[in-house]
């Protein structure tokens, strides 16, 4: 089954579109998983723990969202013991009946990329089955020949891509702006393009695009760019978004479900005990309400829309 | 001490600029390895298998060149096996005296970034220690907030970056040569100022630039602009580049040895045995002829500008 249909019926089943965002910060983890930091520790110890706060993140949150999405630079931290960790994440996720969007933001040329659609995508034999992701995040920056070795493994597997247009940091304006018209907009064309053979029977493609929420009116240019293209929304919360800021993003399917994107919120969520709203609170309750106030706040805003 | 000092002091001890890239792509692996393709084995002994091949490569080509390249897609195509892999081949590159750089191209933002920074050039314990990098690859498509966390870890820990700005695939056209001036000159001047306070002892800074030995006279271009920046130069061999098309990108030192670029080759030197110019040879003897061969072709072609 494509990806987007999968990605839709999910979003449909928990009635929003939030994706929680899994960046195990080693330095921002409860004080109850201090002895992650503790270097004194065996690694694959460290990483265990790392991979439960992962783990117990997915249970409060199983059910609620269509999907969570891994950052894979806060495992591969603990090296290979981490990478086994990340792994553990994701077949737990799975098992919670969540999607899982990989972080990983590779890019590289021909056979090489390959190999990184077999790492995330595909595996080697039946011991990765679980541990694979449903899509991945990719960088554009070497080209067609880079995407190529993803869409063939996407056509094979029904999984899904979300590749950079348009980044939800400062510095994306430094490249990613560059010419006219600006890169981002010749990027988000070749996702056009590319995500045209991966149309599934909702008529959305399963080759998404990322496209931060913190650049204001450009989100209803990339989606009068990209009419068909599934949106990743990063910059939600922490980084500055509002609701009203992703709205451009949505389409209302014909159940009424959001369509078309998925706006992340990853330390807004996983970290909320470190906020001044939530102080006093147990880490779990506060990851409850943060996610529960997202949820509201996101089909609030697009309620009026309606 | 300074990356780019110790890649010089490296380049002159052994005589030579060239750099093995060690991309062991299960397909390509001598038959001796072929239990590594059989995927009813478990994938620890696999990976196992796959880090002696790399070991055994590093063996032959240690005190030969100043550094290895090991391409991260090829390992974490199994895992967190082939993670711990990895970890034995950077072990076992340093133990024989080489530079490691890992060709891992990531490329996120902030404390993201960071993680990675962590994970390639600083490590979290002691445990770490022997399996990081001296250098490693990015993409700077995410801007300067995405490159900034790794130039902290270089003045932290004297290790180098290699920015892709120009890539040696044909796709590399598509994004890179965008614009006017194009992309790849905005990214070079960036990669410059980037630099400018990682300068060592030689005159050279530790952040360096990937460019593409494919692309004829642009090389030279790339040196004009970026006058000190140490080179990694693509493209050679395999993918058709001669020596000739580096030699814009070298100076000779005061020592006469070469300074401010290495030249890669992967596969034309790992699996050399595949060519027709190697048949019938063992792999080692293959790979030992293609080295010797690339070492006397890139001298050769030096000697002849001086």
């Amino acid at each position: 089954m494509n990806y987007a249909d999968r990605l839709h019926a999910s979003i449909a089943h928990c009635g929003n579109a939030c994706l929680v965002g899994l960046d195990p910060h080693l330095e921002l983890l409860p004080p109850e998983f201090a002895d992650v930091r503790d270097t004194s520790r065996p690694r694959a110890e460290r990483a265990r723990r790392l991979a439960q706060f992962c783990c117990e993140v997915i249970e409060l949150v199983a059910g609620k969202v269509p999907a969570v999405k891994p950052q894979s630079a806060f495992f591969e931290v603990l090296g290979a013991d981490g990478v086994a960790a990340w792994e553990d994440v994701v077949r737990a996720a799975h098992a919670a009946g969540l999607l899982v969007i990989g972080d990983v933001k590779r890019g590289d040329i021909a056979t090489t990329a390959a190999a990184y659609a077999t790492a995330f995508l595909e595996g080697t034999c039946k011991e990765d089955a679980d541990s694979l992701c449903d899509a991945v995040t990719l960088n554009p920056f070497l080209g067609a020949d880079s995407i190529e070795p993803f869409l063939d493994a996407c056509s094979r597997t029904g999984k899904g891509l979300y590749i950079l247009v348009r980044t939800s940091n400062k510095g994306s304006a430094d490249f990613q702006r560059h010419g006219s018209p600006e890169l981002s907009h010749v990027v988000a064309d070749k996702v056009v393009s590319w995500g045209s053979k991966l149309v599934g029977a909702g008529g959305w493609s399963s080759v998404g695009a990322v496209v931060g929420a913190t650049h204001g009116a450009e989100l209803c240019d990339f989606r009068r760019r990209m009419p068909r293209t599934p949106f990743l929304l990063p910059g939600y919360g922490a980084q500055g978004a509002s609701a009203r800021d992703v709205l451009g993003a949505f389409e209302l399917g014909s159940s009424g479900a959001p369509c078309g994107a998925l706006v992340n919120s990853s330390r807004g969520i996983t970290f909320a005990w470190r906020e001044k709203a939530y102080a006093g609170k147990h880490w779990k309750d506060a990851t409850c309400a943060a996610l529960d106030h997202m949820v509201r706040e996101i089909n609030g805003a697009l309620l009026t829309t309606r």
